[in-house]
């Protein structure tokens, strides 16, 4: 993968960034000046301070996304902060303008408080028609997100959701390929981070409305210690909250045993944790994501070799690529087109169900659309949209 | 000036705001993508994280500016809060987009608190090259600036010294054509909130190098009660430092009083409040910049017809207009070239000479640009930054 790095500092440095913005009209003549700023522009303001919900169609706040992050888990470098973390988050940005013609905008805080990072981004909200957060460590990320749904304009923490619904995007299809049905499959997701946590409330459908939502029949989640179980004592809240819907049979002991009989494996941990032998202790047909990145939890042909039936990284040179950018920005464009005041599971799981439909003929090598494909966006967003609450 | 009010709401509506953001990069290839997200933009984080100074030339930060508000005195509109402030700061991003390709971007923060305001504009900071804070009411705006000085990257309030600088270039200009010096010239400002403080900190020279700056002979400060004189009790500490440089000579009375002989006078407060018999009172061939918008202090015929020699006004539709947008494009964009951590009085008399030098030969209607020549923030860019301090 380094072969990019030298060639993206060398374009980063020739472009001076990859974000900037552009005024939609041009700026003239007296009439031009008159009418985008002095005095035309008080007019706006006025019709805004009457009525509130008039600046998502009079100002840019409509259209428009911050992407938050205090650089604390930023991409496999951890906790680099604000500063390092910028290129990402513009480069996020970048993502939700040529996806989904989203206004995205970069903030990167100078801070790690959790209280104070609340606090920055209900002042700041104005100005945007939702957020993304964006590489924020666990289990901060969760009371951050949990914080914020009250704003009134839709808070997502991406790293979370993002991934969970192309997650289960890919098991839609790959459920197929195998033979089985979602409920029927036993899932151990190692990594109890904001993923891998993500990942088991929406596969066990966590809070979702029974009439939308099948939940798979158990999830192990596992961290370094092994499955998280009530025999442990030593987990966090956030890590003692996921037995509520997980491990419900009691299992307990290492990954290993997690995986014994299991029909799929999703790894939101790091690389080379898995070999034939583990594959070999899981169901006939498993299916195998193994998402760390740079190197997956099992290379690819090493886990087709081992027997999976259905395999997936985070990578973009092997097949079936579990990449955010299928899901972000056509969820925020969904949100912002209905004017949403949250993002809520229902339109997730409307998000996973339109992003699998992409895939009309699933086959091993491709349970999820190219992350390329840019329809994509446009048909999560219409699902999504479809999905909203009605206000 | 109503004309406007209409058509750019309907603009506004039908363009859903001004600004947009746009990639410098397209996104259709693996290639694309690899380079401008993961993983390259991985290299590009830890070359930041490794040297902060990095993130200029990588990233964004280094030709963006932050257009925070807090919509506490928004144009002629008074408190109108943060999200009535939208379209005026995201106008102002619109502009310096336009005029000098800087990414700028409206933070409207839903606070008044001082101390709160200072905070988020540090927490915000590493996403920005610059902060122009804009439309925060007197004496917030002094203490929100003066706290911000040390971010390390330039912090501006425009209202204060972007008026301040075109008036003094306008002035620079004035005075010729009226057989003056700069230093012969007793000036009235009308007006004690944040503009007319730094017009009288400009044109007094206050913390400036008398090698470049010269100052005027004096400055009387009219607020609604009269001049501000020692012999007052009623001033606020802001007010009671403006003695430390203004109405040297002790002059106490109304604004008739400090007009007695005056050369020029510097309207920063409300519509209609002079009339001929004001400028009689005035020295020959007086200048007069009522500034007041949409209704000046003096409308131009009557001020002429009285014996104005130069009359300027903040409107389009009449002679001389007091635009900040002949400034602070051009500040800033001098400050971003120069990586300047702060825009310094220095740099704000280059600006000012810049300005005054555009105009070759003065006339009585043109002692200044007019705010559609783009080549106006250029010429002050290159000023102010051969005026930057040297690192």
């Amino acid at each position: 993968m380094s072969e990019y790095f030298e060639r993206s500092v060398m374009l980063h440095r020739q472009l001076g960034g990859k974000l900037g913005t552009h005024s939609k009209v041009q700026v003239r003549t007296q009439d031009d000046l008159s009418l985008v700023y002095t005095p035309g522009v008080a007019a706006v303001s006025e019709a805004i301070a009457r009525e509130p919900a008039e600046a998502f169609p009079l100002s840019l706040k409509g259209n428009s996304v911050a992407i938050v992050s205090d650089g604390s888990a930023v991409l496999g470098l951890g906790n680099i902060g604000a500063l390092g973390a910028l290129p990402v988050m513009e480069g996020k940005a970048v993502l939700f303008q040529e996806y989904a013609g989203i206004t995205a905008f970069p903030l990167c805080l100078d801070t790690q408080d959790t209280e104070e990072i609340i606090r920055t981004v209900r002042l700041c909200a104005p100005s945007f028609g939702g957020v993304n957060l964006e590489d924020i460590s666990a289990p901060r990320c969760f009371e951050i997100e949990a914080a914020l749904q009250d704003l009134g304009i839709p808070v997502m923490h991406d790293d979370q959701h993002g991934t969970a619904v192309v997650v289960l995007a890919a098991l839609l299809n790959a459920v197929k390929l195998t033979g089985r049905t979602i409920e029927q499959c036993t899932v151990v997701i190692n990594g109890a981070g904001a993923a891998g946590t993500a990942i088991a409330r929406l596969l066990r459908c966590v809070g979702q409305d029974p009439s939308v939502c099948v939940p798979v029949k158990e999830v192990f989640v596992c961290d370094s210690k092994g499955i998280l179980s009530k025999q442990r004592e030593d987990l966090s809240e956030t890590k003692q909250d996921l037995l509520k819907y997980t491990n419900r049979s009691a299992r307990s002991g290492t990954l290993e045993d997690a995986l014994e009989g299991a029909d799929v494996f999703v790894g939101v941990s790091k690389g080379n944790l898995l070999g034939p032998s583990h594959l070999a202790r899981m169901a006939k047909d498993p299916m195998v994501f193994g998402l760390a990145n740079p190197i997956p939890e099992i290379m690819p042909d090493v886990a087709r070799e081992a027997g999976a039936a259905v395999v997936g990284t985070g990578r973009s040179d092997f097949p079936n690529q579990i990449n955010n950018v299928l899901a972000f920005p056509g969820i925020f464009r969904g949100a912002l087109d209905a004017r949403s005041p949250v993002i809520d599971d229902k339109m997730k799981i409307a998000a996973a169900h339109a992003l699998a439909a992409m895939v009309e003929t699933p086959e091993p090598e491709r349970v999820i659309p190219s992350p390329l494909d840019k329809a994509v966006a446009h048909r999560v967003a219409e699902a999504v949209q479809a999905a909203a609450p009605t206000s």
